[in-house]
């Protein structure tokens, strides 16, 4: 395990300080956790013979580190492992934001971006727990319900290592920033319309055993949405 | 205007072709067209000083063009707009695949990563539709509804253009492959936890003029969802 100096605050490096917008700029790390841990995918960001790329994927967070996971066939994580720097998006989309102008329409969010050398996670410990860290982060109870991976399905999969370190995070949760002749005017309505994520009725695999009930950890889950 | 050669096919360049899990790729640029029109923001990857960043923004869609708009005080679409390359990625979480092993856990989604060439939009017949594009991607109706830009917010915005003619698409929707000794142990629950997005009740601003109702464009996309 390699030890991340953690200070409660997040990095103020010059590409993760916060320009545009800067009143939406968040600093406690709490609140970098807090929006990681709340969504179920990334977006990952390679260089690949120059250009970018950019990959939807899962992840886990244990501490200050988080961990990608792919299989060992797929080029783009063995890619992503040797880059010497990546980059991680998380986005919660909250509502559309109306304005009286098009010009200030928006979008209410929270957001974080997290820049860093990955570390292919080679320590056996490390790797089976960064597994279990990614499984329940995608599904919580999982890890101890389903059968936990084998050795020929450990050496399938390769994990990557993130470190926190340098994070930027942004949120925007309010109504529209109008110009004051537009609210005047009155010629246009304004406000929020909210977009929410829900889990839906669990749907049990078609080969399942009849009378097989739907877990605890999954039904909980989705009263908790 | 720059035209594009369009065919009905999506790309197969050495980059889009997929690999992993080529059953999921799909071909037809159609699909394509779907997932981008029912998303509401996309992921940008740029490089910078060598390194990946990926930016969330919104986005709008015309034909095989993609547009994507930002302050020109915002350095991340300048810097875009200057690139060789650029990499859009859209994606939704449609559920989350439970299986009877860890390994085998995984996730339904409709994908879309685009790679090309940006060009900044600077032609102002272009930009104004570009514009109208953008903010009726975003909110549906609101082009006609709000006040339309001025010259000075012309001015202040900066808009990019993507050709699609690079796309890969990819989808999963369906239950969880597990191993048929797992089916066969009967040990842990399988199936999909579906994931809904679905909209809120509107918010109208507080500085909003009391009685002025919510209008029709923004109800109707309520029961839309």
């Amino acid at each position: 395990m390699i030890l991340v100096p953690v200070t409660p605050q997040l990095s103020t490096t010059e590409r993760s300080t916060i320009r545009r917008g800067s009143k939406r700029a968040r600093t406690d790390r709490s609140e970098l956790h807090a929006v990681l841990d709340a969504a179920l995918i990334c977006h990952l960001g390679i260089v690949v013979d120059g250009a970018p790329r950019v990959l939807p994927t899962g992840f886990g967070r244990s501490g200050e580190t988080l961990y990608l996971h792919g299989s060992t066939g797929a080029r783009s994580l063995r890619e992503a492992a040797e880059e010497p720097e990546i980059c991680v998006a998380v986005t919660h989309l909250d509502g559309i934001v109306y304005a009286r102008s098009a010009f200030h329409f928006s979008v209410n969010y929270r957001s974080a971006v997290i820049h860093g050398r990955p570390r292919q996670v080679t320590d056996p410990d490390e790797k089976w727990r960064a597994l279990q860290v990614i499984t329940e982060h995608l599904a919580p109870g999982s890890w101890e319900h389903a059968r936990q991976p084998n050795k020929r399905e450990l050496a399938a999969t390769a994990v990557i290592a993130l470190d926190l370190a340098e994070a930027a995070v942004k949120m925007r949760g309010e109504g529209p920033n109008d110009e004051p002749e537009d609210v005047e005017a009155n010629k246009a309505w304004a406000g929020v319309l909210p977009l929410e994520t829900r889990w839906g009725a669990p749907e049990p695999s078609g080969d399942l055993a009849p009378g097989f009930e739907v877990p605890a950890h999954v039904l909980e889950r989705r009263c908790s949405a």
